[in-house]
């Protein structure tokens, strides 16, 4: 099983490959559009709201994380279902609001990293590239064999390949694990990791929401925080969903150096699958508590149309930017004339 | 549906009229008389011992707080059933310790606000009047409207009227909204918001128990804690209980500042019942951990009489304030001769 | 009931007696031998692969609190059993690394104290001694009548008896609880508490982990973390477990000053039973979020050997010496020859 396989420096990948299978934070015309090409297995019964979207400008681009899923290329070898996925480490620097910027390592260009997507089941296997300019690695969480843990640092410049089984279903994520964690963490090196169930969970327009913090002074404090990057920036930019319709969020806290949070929704209650490890929902709630590293699918339906904020309790957290909005909008209305 | 509609003049209700309600924090002679009245479905199976109580000297009284329920005024229209509360926001000083003061924003006198309890299915109609100087608006945990989110700053000397429909049942709260949620929470704009589910839970003495923290140098962090409005009131004040009769709390966490406790209660264990949204508990403990917002009931029943503690393991914030005490006595003493 | 009774001098236990009961930090040839030892219920379906440990020094031994059960001394009163243990509180100084060392209060001349286990329905006796300079009480988790709750400091010399029935089963806690209870637990006055369900649960190889904090210049925050007594030593000297052998895992967070901690393995998943009060899991994860003083039953197995991280995934937490690892070895190679 090879591991710490450099790779020759053809078979780098450029970013300008990835720019061309669309990986990077490269201007998309919307949400909904790319949702399509990204998803092979969109349920046709599920509509998604058109969003305008400002083109993205660098890495961090929150519409564009919360419907975008990478299912990876599918291959076979000796009859069985490989999925293959790519993950280049690089540098960045994003833009926290308009007085403060802020240098980051991304993954394909974003911050977070892709959403990997994978049948429960199928082999996986991940083509790591570092090109960030320090020591980096990706563990994932899930089940595989220690040397495939991703503890061991990347240095920069080389590859190494990860391979196991995707196992078992849930919401799991992937993040750099070289010391000192916090701040590999904390500097962008995450994503999530979602490996469905033998049977599918019912239709449903189904978004992605990571939660994180920013340690722009180096004091192991957090002075913004974010939903997919951008600390406000869903909250200045609703996420148009439609009315009746079964929303499934996935959502990740990663934010360091604050022990917990909690996910808050407005006017609504939702069904809680912990771990997104069982089909059944094991509690009812607005509020739920989420350590760091804790994940969950909360799953709900808007019968108003209108805006709703969701945040976290700790409301200095949410005022430091982890604040954002649903604009629920009717089906029937083919232009949703709503402004955000 | 109105909103922000600001009421006539003489349609704001004076504090004085208020006053005559009983709902601000005047003195009251005994909690179980207060219980009888305030509690038009008490179970007369259950019995509440009775409590010496010192006359209440301004907004933070956590006795009465204890089993204090405001039941609305009830109406029909058009053949269906309408609670409506009547919600004032206005200022206070309470005193913290013998050396410390603190200026708060109260809800009809009191610090939490008033307990508001209602069946499920009900149409609530919440008068909200805005007596305290700063914008401020009732943002409501449950499900309802856009525009009735409470999200809206209601200006000093204005009025509005929130409507929605009671569900699900379960333990919700209220509180202000307006920026920053942070200050508004931690200066008093709270209170619990219980829904109570058709088929009614099990004859209990029935109590409230709400944590909260006080910030009073502005530095974001907390100083002092307290269990209903005061710090370290109901450790010296122990709440009576009767041995053998099953006890309800409605727990609430309203700390801000600190992402999240424990609520421990010595020598005993109790059943979970998640957000109050359930009528089967979910688990047995004697530590549960409660983010920001976190609300549960929390049932169990006391054998041996005797003083038992109940704080949040955090250790630190119970020798600042949030700590609290149950006596325990027997109900076939008529005089419950124990001492506070 | 014996309260505060203070035991005539010559039956103040020693620790010269206390040493020849094996019941201090001294010397053991290997953590399996010690648990045949003092594990009377040992199943033989269950082994524990052999690690070579170094001589402990000092109260500072995690690899002795890993699988080490004190089951008390058992006697028949009345026809009843007894379960009778003996805690001595005493001084002692620890090396949290080569350069720090830290004066730590311990029980039976270890820190952690002692994990006490028994039976459901046992009652239990606690003879305590506090000969550590400073009053000190021992306060169960568990039911109890008022005076056994350990409220009450017990002098320095002085001796008192807690009596109580074990119930209900599950994974339960006892500390000091003299004043400040933050210091007199991060110094190092609480162990666990376990008492056996009537039906047995699975065979399996029964592993305690305790994380805690060290506050050293007393500033409410901890600046070293440790799992059962010392930073990062379970890192350096990992966990031997065999491959396809059920683990269980009893793990308590009594980390002061710090709201609540994840706790998290590598490359696997793991059942919860919280608090241990059931027997049936109620989730499957790698991280779950614990607030101070909550413990629970974790279970799991792995199929693949090597080295496997376990952490709070509060990054810095784990930074500061709140690491370990497993080392997943095969049952059939008789000399585990993977080294440390």
């Amino acid at each position: 099983m090879p591991n710490n396989f450099t790779l020759n420096k053809d078979q780098l990948w450029s970013r300008r490959q990835l720019l061309k299978l669309g990986m990077t934070g490269a201007g998309v015309a919307g949400a909904a559009a790319l949702w399509q090409i990204l998803k092979p297995q969109t349920k046709s019964i599920v509509r998604v709201p058109s969003m305008e979207m400002e083109a993205p400008q660098g890495a961090a681009n929150p519409m564009q994380v919360l419907r975008n899923f990478d299912y990876g290329t599918v291959k076979k070898e000796n009859g069985r279902t490989i999925r293959e996925f790519q993950l280049v480490a690089d540098t960045s620097v994003i833009q926290l609001n308009s007085a403060v910027s802020y240098n980051i390592w991304d993954l394909n260009g974003r911050i977070p990293g892709p959403t990997l997507r994978a049948q429960q089941g199928d082999r996986i296997r991940v083509l790591f590239l570092n090109k960030a300019g320090h020591s980096h690695s990706l563990h994932f969480h899930g089940v595989h064999p220690s040397e495939m843990d991703g503890i061991r640092p990347i240095g920069n410049g080389k590859a190494t390949i990860y391979e196991f089984d995707a196992e078992p279903y849930g919401v799991h994520l992937y993040h750099c694990h070289v010391e000192p964690v916090t701040r590999h963490i904390a500097k962008g090196l995450y994503g999530m990791f979602i490996v469905d169930p033998p049977t599918p969970r019912p239709p449903a327009d189904e978004i992605v929401l990571v939660m994180a913090g920013y340690d722009v002074n180096d004091d192991s404090h957090n002075e913004y925080y974010a939903f997919n990057g951008l600390p406000h920036y869903l909250m200045h930019h609703p996420v148009r969903i439609y009315k009746d319709q079964l929303i499934r969020l996935y959502v990740l806290n990663i934010i360091e150096y604050d022990p917990a949070v909690t996910f808050h929704l407005h006017a609504n209650f939702f069904d809680v699958y912990r771990y997104g490890m069982s089909m059944k929902g094991s509690e009812k709630t607005d509020v739920i508590t989420m350590g760091i590293a804790e994940r969950h699918i909360l799953e709900f339906v808007f019968h108003y149309p209108g805006k709703y904020m969701f945040h976290p309790h700790q409301d200095a957290i949410a005022e430091n930017g982890c604040m954002g909005q649903f604009e629920v909008v009717t089906e029937n209305d083919p232009k949703n004339p709503t402004k955000n």
